[in-house]
């Protein structure tokens, strides 16, 4: 079978770590005899929109429905436009309008990579964060008020549909329930946020109910707290189901607990392939590091495995996971970047030491 | 002078951490010669709501107006009454009503407390957050349409005011500017929060403009990378102004990192002084270790600290935190409580060593 991918590499780092991600999918493609195409495109960038004063073109829908993935690099450069511009004019376009509503985000202890926190080892940290993608907090509902006065009120609505929260909770009870240990996590806020997240609670406690799901072992935990047992016991976790804004912190506090956001990355699905799905890793433009080299391209070819294994290429989505964890478990300074203790390292010898190994297996 | 103290335990561990917060508050009077009333109250606890059919009298407020401040325990008892009854029904009534708008709460690595973070010695963490602590995510305001239909819909309201995020910004950019490190770390997450979150940002860079903070270093981080700093370098905060939720999140990552949420402190301040500012400990009443003794009193004992400190008494203040850091830096086994390496400590003899110590100064 043959994937057609539309690669956005987008601004800052993304640009930089892109060409590694296709060298690498490229390299378990001949491995694998698997037939994937690419076509690149330049919009989905801050470069595009100041020549045509919009994110994207007006048919960018059309266009990239035609692909069966969306490989993405990264957005923003918020000295150039604000982040809510850039994000909500590309980004976030995608995952809404391509009812990517399952953010999918694996959180692991690579061997080789030192972690900030004490005495943890390799496999001790191995989690998924199932985050909502469409809906909840992300709202562009509200507005202000009393403009420029000391009146002045600005409201933002966060929206959850019963559609929206029950199709998320449930691929998190189903992921959970194929997995060894059987435990799903809710995060909620709801002694606080009053309204939305005691509903949020109630129709997880109505699907859990659910006789495929009687083996599951089910908790819940407040924001806050759960933020304090990631550093305290993440041994503890297994799926992690929460909102669009949890689950977007959980996501980046999880993998810094694994020793740095640059390897962690993250699949936009739309598990109903309607639309095509989204694949990027979790660290922005980072346009503090941009143009040095420095990037750790680790997250973007990781998103390109959970490219293949979410296209069901098992066998090269395997390799091309124990291809990286080969390459950091060597931990050799030359080669990987300075985020993991590399001295040496950029993103040209981590990237090009990962596709080799893949080309080795 | 003379301080009226409105003493409430709430529930669960609230209960047993309160008396040796109370004692020790009465060992500083002694030696320090301050003239501390207290006064107990029963409400504002799920075995009122039990009696009473409501969480507090009607006459709450104007009982709890007679004091200087509130010593607060910890609400709720999640199997007998939902969070959001027991929490909207009394501490987060307190906080609104007497617009206590800043939550103030220090994170601090204390000698003796080991951290869950890798090469972390006592002092490398060190700052303050600045939660706003009335308005923001915690709101009342929304509903549901649509009820128990596919179609349900829930909407909750954010709301920010231009009078509420100016003044706890205010205090922030001046706790930092009374700071050796004269540095301000701003929660958002404008890119993802569109209408809320910039708004936040415009306030700041409006108000930092200001000559009295030309001497400030300000940055902003989003609120999911900002709980990765946390982890991996929190050596470079110093104040953290955030929104109610974010200063939630933030304030119980941080103790999480200094080894335990048991000892972290929290003030609810009406810095204008026209109602009672209340002072309790960050840790909730922890249904899971209520009624074993083992829960750890340096929270509510702290958070009695931080009430002689915001009133003025900073001998008494700086001799009670000496005391506590004493205690707590000579890591006796069979004192301190299991949550900091203990191994038969119990909140008794974690109190009564305090309580000792403060008389000993
Ligand atoms: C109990 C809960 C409502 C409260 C809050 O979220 O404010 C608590 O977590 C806190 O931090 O004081
Ligand atoms: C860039 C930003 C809008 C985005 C988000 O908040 O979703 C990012 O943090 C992420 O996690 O993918």
């Amino acid at each position: 079978r043959k994937l057609k991918i539309a690669v956005v590499p987008g601004d800052g780092i993304g640009t930089e770590v892109m060409p590694f991600g296709v060298r690498c999918l490229k390299a378990a493609a001949s491995v694998y005899g698997l037939d994937l195409e690419f076509e690149e495109f330049d919009f989905a960038s801050c470069e595009y929109y100041l020549k045509h004063g919009d994110m994207m073109p007006k048919d960018w829908k059309d266009t990239l429905s035609q692909f069966d993935a969306i490989y993405f690099g990264a957005v923003g450069l918020p000295d150039v436009l604000p982040d809510h511009v850039t994000l909500w004019g590309s980004l976030l376009k995608f995952r809404r309008e391509f009812d990517q509503y399952v953010n999918l985000r694996p959180c692991r202890l690579m061997p080789g990579v030192p972690s900030p926190l004490a005495n943890k080892k390799a496999g001790d940290i191995d989690f998924w964060v199932v985050r909502e993608n469409t809906e909840g907090e992300y709202s562009s509902i509200g507005g202000k008020i009393f403009e420029d006065t000391d009146r002045e009120v600005v409201i933002q609505e966060t929206v959850m549909t019963r559609v929206g929260v029950d199709r998320v909770l449930k691929y998190a009870l189903d992921l959970a329930n194929s997995r060894p240990k059987k435990h799903l996590t809710s995060a909620t806020k709801s002694n606080g946020i009053s309204i939305t997240m005691p509903y949020w609670d109630a129709r997880l406690q109505e699907l859990q109910k659910a006789e495929a799901y009687s083996g599951l072992k089910i908790d819940k935990f407040h924001i806050d707290i759960l933020t304090a047992w990631f550093v305290l016991r993440p041994e503890q976790f297994d799926v992690i189901v929460g909102s669009n804004l949890f689950g977007d912190i959980l996501s980046d506090l999880g993998p810094a607990c694994t020793g740095t956001i640059g390897i962690a990355p993250s699949a936009n699905i739309n598990p109903e392939g309607k639309f095509p799905s989204l694949f990027e890793p979790v660290h922005g433009s980072a346009p503090d590091i941009a143009g040095k080299g420095i990037a750790n391209p680790v997250g973007m070819i990781w998103a390109g495995q959970m490219m293949l294994s979410h296209f069901g290429f098992s066998d090269a989505a395997d390799g091309m996971l124990k291809a990286i964890e080969n390459v950091l478990a060597r931990q050799e300074a030359t080669v990987v970047t300075p985020d993991m203790g590399g001295k040496s390292g950029t993103t040209e010898t981590l990237g090009v030491a990962i596709e080799k190994e893949i080309l080795s297996l």
